[in-house]
């Protein structure tokens, strides 16, 4: 396999801390049969090249991630997060993580949304990064009408929407849009979607955080639309 | 009301930094009326006594929250969360708060599960903290014999279990086990609740992490009990 054939995301180059070579021998094996350079680091530099305290000392060097908008949305597409203008990159991470694991086919990363590429949201996301198409797209609108395009309805999450979830139909395509942490969805943007929904409240608290709230509401309809 | 007729987790004394009165007339004026102690704080002094970089300036001293594991179950529980060996403070408070949102009338911190009144679990809660009564109980055994004994099914969330989320029956009196974020629930504790389940993973993901698995399945529950 040469370089240029890469999938974006694809690995370019590993570089391993001496006292990891031990416990990735799979890795490497399967770095090595994809002819992609491994080079050895003393335990020091590896710790240097990472951002965690902790490393694993593994650090790989990775394509960009995101891809344009169009080559993510296909048009069979059953299930699509987009988040718009989420800023904590744990956040944004732990959400692709959720939206890989529920089987969406794409994240939307819309308007001021945090990098991907971000080490947080890389290792929040646990893999995830990998599994699902990513695209990043500042026009808010535009990500919305796309979605729509691929005959998508969307549904807008909102702590004060009429709609409750539990009360909609959900096993049919779908693009769930979520807002920033702090401030959720802009006016504008809940009138852009097909629907404003909210998560039922039983108890006393206020809300959700994004993350759980985007695992709820995510969850619903890929179970919905596996058990239809 | 006096000192003696607060209920747990209820407020003993308040500390204002200077630059947060004006923000917090309400809650103070609330804070008044119930008696609670009130003293200024110079804005140095509150941001000394807080945990956070950008401090509310708002300092509380509460009871402390956890009541006996007899007080926090009832017999009319239909939803309880128990949290095993959970280790990362953010998780339990978020979980917690997802406990709270969903209805859940108890959580019960069972084997060397982080103490609640840490200050990541409290930010982390949201006040669900104060809305939920939590129990402490280091033997895992007694707290699941707890909540079978209140006739509550109790649910073991579990990657690898064979019964899956959306095939068995939700709508019932439940308790869901979460074990600790980075090994699970432990197999003697799976053997002691009635039912594993996992997660349907649609996609490529291996799993998904503590709280958003928390928040599927209790909210999988509770929209499966209020629908009935």
């Amino acid at each position: 396999m040469t370089r240029e054939q890469h999938e974006p995301g694809s690995l370019h180059e590993l570089f391993v801390a001496e006292r990891a070579l031990e416990n990735s021998a799979a890795l490497l094996q399967r770095a090595q049969e994809l002819d992609v350079p491994i080079s050895l680091l003393t335990d020091r530099a590896a710790d240097a090249l990472s951002e965690t305290v902790t490393p694993q000392g593994i650090v790989a060097v990775c394509e960009l991630l995101d891809r344009p908008l169009e080559t993510v949305l296909s048009g069979d597409a059953n299930l699509v997060v987009v988040l718009v203008d989420v800023s904590d990159p744990g956040n944004a991470g732990t959400v692709i993580r959720v939206a890989d694991a529920a089987g969406a086919s794409a994240v939307i990363l819309a308007g001021e949304t945090v990098d991907p590429h971000n080490g947080k949201c890389v290792r929040a996301a646990a893999g995830s990064l990998f599994h699902v198409p990513i695209a990043r797209v500042r026009d808010v609108g535009a990500a919305l009408a796309a979605c729509s395009a691929t005959g998508l309805r969307t549904l807008a999450a909102h702590g004060y929407a009429e709609e409750q979830l539990d009360s909609i139909e959900l096993a049919m395509p779908t693009a769930w849009v979520f807002g920033n942490e702090a401030h959720g969805l802009r006016p504008e943007v809940l009138e852009l979607a097909d629907i404003a929904v909210r998560i039922p409240i039983y108890g006393e608290a206020e809300s959700l955080n994004l993350a759980t709230a985007a695992a709820v509401c995510v969850y619903a309809s890929a179970m919905a639309a596996h058990k239809a």
